[in-house]
């Protein structure tokens, strides 16, 4: 089996993808195959010695061989095609393409073996106001939400600040905080040029916040260290762009012993059987010591690679273990059935 | 545009959708174009004469054109590719493939237009327990339930009898009415055969059932009739088989008009963002007065079309208000500068 990696896609969050594999390859030597996916939903194989940002953005990434997704891999085009078989591939698309659940239905479709979130779990954790019925639903607590619709009028439950979030998007694109209610019809419209729905929570500045990332395989969990992120008043896509491209600088957070437990306890609750086969980030605040999930990042920023001792060792772990798909076999019992009841 | 149908699948409801697209071509003569989806994942092109049951038992569909997906459409492979362009498809693949966000990932990732619902509400309709929270956010009334893990130990919260089902498979299929203790576990036994995850809800014997169908387009909502169905002490199999085939005999139920409005209004919230693009049924479970959503079937049998007046021309409005996708310009801003701050 060879290690491969997708990344690119038709979203948002192109680029910061292009910076997340980019820093994957880096970590991870053992990936061979480079599949980049552009924004004409072309997939291209890059070598590996391409694999830096100038080969995208420069569009010289269309020189190399295009491919097509064929039973259990890829092919290239052409009249001498190659098969590129016996792949593992980790889904490294952020956004739309990859964490909305088209990735996973495409290599699903096609028998290609991938660490990433399956539809389903890309879905809940994709669709902001999904995850957090999915959260309630597993008795884990989120943050008050409202959810609104283009064109639809509302009464705002909470006070301001709010925070506005397109109900698709991650990396805080379309993302406003809005302090009072003079600001509010503006983020919303730039909530709405990304989403038709949008959620807005209360915003609790300063709010503690800690990350930790994890997967369950070969039967065991394999879970990072806590982090508390570092904060600007408020992430913008700058900072969060170059967080994509972190490998180092990690602290374990300074937290009670019963906070980690009751993080880890949730994370797990989480994951349950959704995410198996994925490696993911979960986002929580702690308020008055409760634990509140914020986000579930289902391809996190280069696989959150700095928060774990050894990320190369988790994801051969993974790919050892990835879910099989059931054996469905048809049979035509019941038109069989029909045919001789009627004596044909 | 050419009106086309899909249909088949690898999935347990193989055959029902066979016996469903057979019906749907007989009631809207415009459709030209018939793919069949095999249970290896074969796409084939059917002719229009030869939608019959038997074509798809004798394994007589393998003599006609293969076909694969390309952007905007199918390609039959050979050497002399024909490409078909410009088709709009009815989804009618139940079941696994069609219902469980496949399908819909893959069309949307190759720009195909189709009815039928998008990744997002496939993944919300096919999970039973996901249909429950969604419902509930939405202020909906559904039954009480359990989700129940495979190999988990749980305490049931409600007295028998009790209804099985695995989460993710419609028409029935390792469903079980439980009517003591003894019997949950072959029960469970039975819904793990097909999903590691099952949902346990008290069994309401004799409820009452209505079904509305319903899509939204051209900016109004077409509703169906709402119809009482025929109950056998519990829908088997061969019942279900029988009733994607109907194409009459549906009959307006004699319901209170407040109970009617209730219905509709809760059929349109659920349908909401969602599932527009698609022609969907609910079902629902009225108790002591107040309405409770029971399931969402985004691909109903044969369309619901016995339901509504003139399926054929709500499919063509469907057809004409297809939602269009969002128009996602990538640009390396933040790559380029990077690249510039470099002195690159």
């Amino acid at each position: 089996m060879k290690q491969a990696i997708i990344f690119g896609g038709k979203s948002f969050e192109h680029e910061i993808s292009i910076v997340s594999a980019i820093t994957v390859a880096q970590k991870i030597p053992t990936i061979e195959i480079f599949i980049f996916l552009d924004d004409r939903h072309g997939f291209y194989l890059v070598p590996k010695g391409a694999m830096k940002a100038s080969t995208f953005s420069s569009g010289s990434y269309k020189k190399f061989p295009k491919l097509r997704p064929i039973e259990r891999g890829f092919e290239t085009l052409g009249l001498w095609s190659k098969k590129l078989h016996d792949l593992e591939i980790i889904n490294m698309i952020h956004g739309g393409d990859g964490e909305d659940g088209i990735m996973a239905s495409l290599f699903t479709f096609y028998n290609i073996s991938f660490i990433g979130p399956k539809t389903a779990a890309s879905v809940i954790s994709c669709d902001k106001f999904l995850t957090k019925l999915y959260a309630q639903g597993l008795g884990v607590k989120v943050v008050d939400y409202l959810l609104v619709r283009q064109n639809e009028s509302f009464e705002l439950p909470f006070e301001f600040p709010v925070i506005v979030k397109p109900l698709n998007l991650g990396s805080s694109i379309g993302v406003s905080v809005v302090k009072e209610a003079a600001g509010l019809s503006y983020a919303l419209d730039t909530a709405f040029e990304y989403d038709s729905q949008a959620l807005i929570e209360p915003f609790i500045d300063g709010v503690a916040e800690y990350n930790l990332a994890g997967t369950f395989c070969d039967g065991t969990w394999h879970l990072s260290m806590i982090e508390a992120p570092k904060k600007e008043s408020f992430l913008d896509f700058d900072t969060k762009y170059l967080d994509f491209s972190r490998t180092t600088g990690a602290k374990k957070a300074d937290i009670l012993d019963k906070i980690t437990d009751e993080i880890q306890m949730i994370f797990k609750r989480i994951y349950g059987t959704y995410f198996i086969g994925s490696i993911i980030r979960c986002d929580f605040f702690v308020i008055d010591e409760a634990v509140y999930l914020n986000e579930i990042n289902p391809i996190p920023g280069s696989l959150a690679n700095y928060l774990f001792e050894d990320i190369a060792s988790i994801v051969t772990h993974a790919f050892h273990t990835l879910p099989q798909p059931r054996d469905i076999r048809v049979n035509y019992r019941y038109i069989d059935k029909i045919h001789a009841s009627k004596g044909k």
